[in-house]
């Protein structure tokens, strides 16, 4: 039996670790994400319907639908979702994921990132301090007007241009500039914008887009968030639904529950409380105002960047507090609890030793460690932009509650 | 007098920490370099005539006459250097810094960067793996053409586009991503590429012109040393000559000697054998192959850059060899040498500590800790390309020298 969920270990953290994922495009999402039809909604984290929604997400989910012209104003918005009458599901159950709310509908577009080793496919929406953390505000919206209209297509000329953006090599360099990926991907999107900067030009992207498109991609450090998330998801996907496999494929917050799911039992979620954040706040906010761990931004952590490559990202501690020798130790202390490190995303900080990849609840439950995450923190109400950034450990429930599942199907005591 | 030499050393380190550099051209060093006329090499290290000179820099000096078209051949070339007929002078006695052999004549195209806060201004040439290791072959001419008649010309239209480009933020950045900007300037090119690749496409460069050198800035990592030199020669030029005090102002090698400057102590060279690099080799070559340390570059650790921040540049060890623990230790010896650490240019992985600023020649002396350097390897011979990096220590030699002089200029025992 231990041999046997060994194998089917190394079977999944072998997808994680050999996956070679390409950006093939950015278009709308209602032509890229299967099964999203109509007036629906994708949101971050497990299920959740309006009513336990947490403010946050109900206030981005009033900026979609503003933004899709599905009602006139936000009061028309919140009743229209009260009402039932938009289908809100997870992006985990649409091959998609989502920083912060996560919400994702048919006109926004969308990063498509295929894993050409596996040919598992994953989209992820783009990343801004705004609307996916609640704000509704027309000038919330312009950001993901001017993405619809200028930014988004532009790109997408490029990577026509270029035939895709083959990502490894960025990903690979930019753990060894500081990034972890997840709340630092600022060394990767310059690299993605000196990438870019060549296909748009190549592509001969109108002098006003290019100008544009550069600047967004120049003063936008977050970037490259929505393009790890994509990849993240693409090789949990392929590293998901193996029998007897204990490694944790996705680890995503509504905000209201945390949840995760294991490669060896399917598409179930074990749900916990939402944890609270423990950050630093933006000048006008502190922790009364923030609202629980949001965001599906957590698949990072899940294949190995984000809070478990923390200790060759020092640079992040600014933002989310803590030492560097707490930051190395939280590296330390993920690798008790995975089963694999990265053979090719090395971290110089670490002794170029890889990301520890492939979270086995079997080593959290034993070992007491749970992954750390390092995320941003939403207001707990409706209507504002980003108010800070910290760290966050997942619920042991959560692990717990999926080790009685495995038990359970798999017949063990 | 303990207080007069802190108060000059206080004033010098001032003049270093509070630059603000800025990139106003790039144009042919004959048109702005003082002094540079007619048929003169400008090279690294205090001075050195043709027959003390390293194989390496001869090599090099060989390119700049072909380049120049002074002589027909490498071997015309020869005879017309070794005649005399060529004037050799350092590029410190000009203004001016060159990596590695450091050549630069009148048509070579060099950065010009202003030190706004003091109005100091200095040049450097480009920095590429040729030429400029000694390296006079056809293919490494190329290279120093394709420089001077595309890239430069198409960088020198985004800069007076954009009347300017700003570096003091570039700097900031890139060492809190694993940059020390000498043998590892690797972020900052790449977000010099950014704000370069909107000046460019703003200023109307041509498609064909714009590809091929944002292409040479997306593929050249090492780009930024060229401006992170300049940079580091105009703050110590503003440093230099301040009376009592004891801060070094150059530190530069020659492959033939090593020499340092200090502020209280005028232009005076104090001079010791170039030291032999502890480092790794490009695949073919050894340590029997290395010449002596060589370059102008070592300006940058003079300003507390390169080995210096090594702690917080992991990533460079994979190129010059070491651990991370043994970087991080340098890194806090080089504080035990220096007067300040730099309130700008913080380093995450040292606690967001400063860049530690201000070589003390009576704290060397005193400590037995000399300044560190990271740096490229050029052959012993002329006519080979880059063939290795590492570490090397800077002769006590110079220091001791220095604090000789230093007592008899101002009268201590």
């Amino acid at each position: 039996m231990r041999e046997r969920i060994e194998a089917a270990n190394a079977q999944a953290v072998g997808r994680i670790t050999s996956a070679d994922p390409v950006l093939i495009d950015i278009a709308p999402a209602g032509e890229v994400i299967p099964g999203l039809v109509g007036r629906m909604i994708l949101h971050s984290g497990p299920p959740v319907g309006w009513s336990r929604m947490c403010g946050a997400q109900r206030g981005a989910c009033i900026g979609m639908v503003l933004f899709e012209g599905w009602a006139k104003n936000p009061a028309e918005a919140e009743q229209l979702l009260a009402s039932g009458a938009i289908t809100l599901e997870p992006n985990h159950h649409h091959q998609a994921v989502g920083p912060m709310a996560g919400t994702i509908t048919r006109s926004l577009p969308v990063f498509v990132v295929k894993d050409t080793a596996s040919g598992s496919r994953a989209c992820c929406r783009q990343v801004e301090g705004r609307q996916q953390f609640g704000d509704y505000s027309d000038e919330a919206l312009d950001g993901l007007r001017r993405w619809r209209d200028v930014w988004a297509p532009s790109l997408r000329q490029g990577i026509q241009q270029k035939g895709g953006v083959t990502l490894r090599p960025i990903i690979a360099k930019a753990l060894q500039m500081g990034d972890e990926l997840h709340n630092r991907p600022v060394a990767a999107t310059t690299l993605f914008a000196d990438v870019m900067a060549l296909a748009m030009v190549e592509a001969g992207v109108s002098k006003n887009n290019l100008l544009a498109t550069l600047a967004h991609l120049t003063y936008n450090e977050f970037f490259f968030l929505g393009l790890s998330m994509a990849s993240a998801k693409a090789f949990c996907d392929a590293a998901a639904g193996i029998a007897y496999s204990t490694v944790v494929t996705a680890m995503a917050r509504n905000g209201t529950e945390f949840g995760i799911r294991v490669s060896g039992l399917g598409d179930e979620w074990y749900t916990a409380p939402a944890p609270r954040i423990d950050g630093l706040y933006l000048t006008g906010y502190s922790a009364d105002d923030a609202g629980l761990d949001m965001g599906d931004s957590a698949i990072t952590e899940t294949v190995g960047w984000g809070g478990f490559v923390l200790g060759g990202a020092p640079g992040i501690l600014s933002l989310i507090g803590g030492t560097s020798e707490q930051a190395m130790q939280i590296s330390r202390d993920m690798g008790e609890i995975t089963v694999a490190t990265h053979p090719t995303y090395r971290i110089p900080a670490l002794g170029f030793v890889g990301a520890p990849v492939g979270i086995d609840i079997v080593k959290v439950m034993r070992s007491g460690i749970v992954p750390v995450i390092d995320t941003a923190i939403a207001h707990k109400d409706p209507g504002y932009p980003k108010i800070g950034a910290g760290m966050v450990r997942a619920p042991s429930e959560c692990f717990e509650k999926a080790l009685q599942a495995y038990a359970r199907r798999y017949g063990l005591s």
